[in-house]
């Protein structure tokens, strides 16, 4: 693969992130795993109390460390204060850096702004590595792994943990463990999650008892870009929500080991159901998605996303044809290339939102069919 | 054509009925013109007063006068007392009779049932003519048209209701003309109707301001099954309501030369509106119509006739393409071959709504094609 990342257009060889590559353990339902550590440096204040020329120094001293630590056998390092908006925008679209990173302003402190020091460090071609630094903590390590997957992606983060403290002095208490900018995240500064697609749930309705149980467990439900995201496209981010007083074995063993095959049952259970009881409603679902995905000429991102989720479905359950267009790797990608960031790179500029929706039907008519 | 009327299953070679055959002026908006004359015997009381011997015999003299009239070279006569259930309701469906009829039961009186003698002629194989007998007055006279044609449908009503009177003594009063059951009705006893279809004003929203301007005018605006029913498929049927105190002709002129006319230039209006200046949009509502129509697995009549409205604006509007399965006739024929009754008779057997859903889904994607 020739390509490196999202700086060229995109074609039918288009390189997948890693999350988008339909591989792995229970891929049918699990789009990705992810593992993030928050930490922070000893010597430079938090980012919330950091004035321009601190952020300075601690993007600096991330930046040098990540560049020799060997995090990767292929690195990009990318300066986001002197990137393009639509830059940015792409790379929160793809999962490398969060929406908060990209304006460079504190969430809770609403302090800095897009001229603020900081950047991220990502795995080249996958993106399944990816080290924000001076977002709401000095730095937040990222592993993304298809499927389920969070023992190998914990692994890996916590190599890339031990490489970067090689050349930092982290804050750290003997009384708390990690020190980080928010409480929520203080300990092991660490969260798992996966995202999950429930669209057989969705349809039956006990999507909510999910909800319910989940956050009778702690955990959280967010939507596909995170915090404060709608569950569009029935995707499910659920991730654990304490990070004090547990280790990190033991949130990694009750997610992976308990959680999460739960969740993935009950929703392979719900596709059997429809399948064996329900099968001309399923296929009317997933038909008309099709019918509307090849044929119409404005789409916004939701509907887009929300009709790709049962083609998704439909691919899994043999409702569709099993042709390339429609395999599971290439539904996954369109979920990416239908942002509007993407978009937008794919016909080489601007767009306002009609022309955004005009693009995206322009191309889901050219990429969806049997 | 060997065919019959409504005795036979559909196939490519159902025979069209007049009202759908989209030829005639101005067939883009106007699907068809319908003149209707209510007549009553002097020597049998009205429906609403009459027994079911009066019944009886109003019927016996309205059918042996028929069938000697010589209205049509080929008439067909059912006594609808005696018909199937399914049968009557294909009728209704063809808009050969009125649900009414249909049910045996006349109207604000609420006398009569399904076993009340009563029973229609109809003319072969076009269904042009239909001379309902017994329903709210003994004779009702109706002559339908493709296309804008009121003088002519006027002028064969008018004929047949010269060669029934040379037969029949009607009830007729020098001071208010031809006496009927309903006093909406006296004077002329003449309804005059034009089936438009008005999707390019719906679009647009101007279809309100058509409404009011047209009960402005003492014209009523009614659905695709008449009273009571809504404007499905945007196709609003616009009708004379004053009989009394206006002559035959100066309904006519009003309607043909005046009123309608104007309705139709602004729908064609709006339609040329939408081709220059919302040109995508256009496309967008026509090709996600013929999407849906062309996958979905299950379909109530109403989202049906909504999008084959739409395919039948983008056939006229050049945005779909010039083929035998999206041409003007295939296109009107399919309003009538979803309703419920032509799909059992298509299917052979009587069939739950479930059922009917999924064979109109069937029978729509077996025929909306590119």
């Amino acid at each position: 693969m020739a390509s490196e990342g999202p700086g060229r257009p995109p074609n039918q060889g288009e390189p997948v992130p890693e999350w988008l590559k339909a591989e792995g353990e229970a891929c049918d339902v699990v789009l990705s795993t992810r593992v993030r550590l928050a930490r922070n440096l000893r010597e430079v204040p938090f980012a919330a109390k950091a004035n321009k020329d601190q952020r300075r120094l601690s993007l600096d001293l991330c930046r040098d460390q990540l560049l020799i630590a060997g995090i990767s056998p292929r690195i990009a390092w990318q300066e986001l204060h002197e990137a393009a908006g639509v830059q940015r925008a792409l790379l929160v679209e793809r999962h490398v850096i969060s929406k908060q990173l990209s304006k460079g302003r504190v969430g809770g402190a609403g302090v800095g702004g897009v001229d603020d020091p900081r950047g991220v460090a990502y795995s080249l071609p996958d993106e399944r590595v990816a080290i924000m630094v001076n977002e709401e903590d000095h730095l937040r390590i990222q592993v993304i792994r298809s499927g389920l997957s969070l023992s190998q992606a914990w692994q890996q983060a916590n190599d890339i943990d031990d490489r970067m403290e090689a050349g930092l002095a982290y804050a750290y208490s003997e009384r708390f463990g990690y020190l980080t900018c928010c409480p929520t995240n203080v300990g092991t500064g660490l969260r798992m999650s996966a995202m999950l697609h429930l669209p057989a749930l969705r349809l039956t309705g006990d999507i909510e008892k999910v909800k319910r149980a989940a956050g009778d467990m702690n955990l959280a439900v967010r939507g596909f870009y995170g915090e404060g995201s709608d569950a569009v496209g029935d995707l499910f981010q659920i991730s654990n929500q304490t990070t004090l007083g547990r280790s990190e074995a033991a949130i990694l063993e009750s997610l992976e080991a308990q959680i999460l095959p739960r969740v993935i049952e009950y929703e392979r259970l719900a596709r059997r159901d429809l399948v064996a009881k329900r099968r001309t409603m399923l296929e009317d679902h997933v038909w008309r998605a099709f019918g509307v995905l090849s044929n119409a000429r404005f789409m916004t991102t939701e509907e887009a996303m929300q009709s790709l989720s049962l083609l998704r479905l439909g691919a899994l359950l043999g409702v569709l044809p099993a042709t390339p267009a429609l395999d599971l790797r290439a539904i996954n990608l369109l979920l990416l290339l239908i942002q509007p960031a993407h978009l937008q790179r794919a016909v080489g500029q601007e767009l306002d939102q009609e022309q955004r929706r005009m693009a995206r039907a322009t191309l889901l008519r050219d990429r969806v069919r049997c």
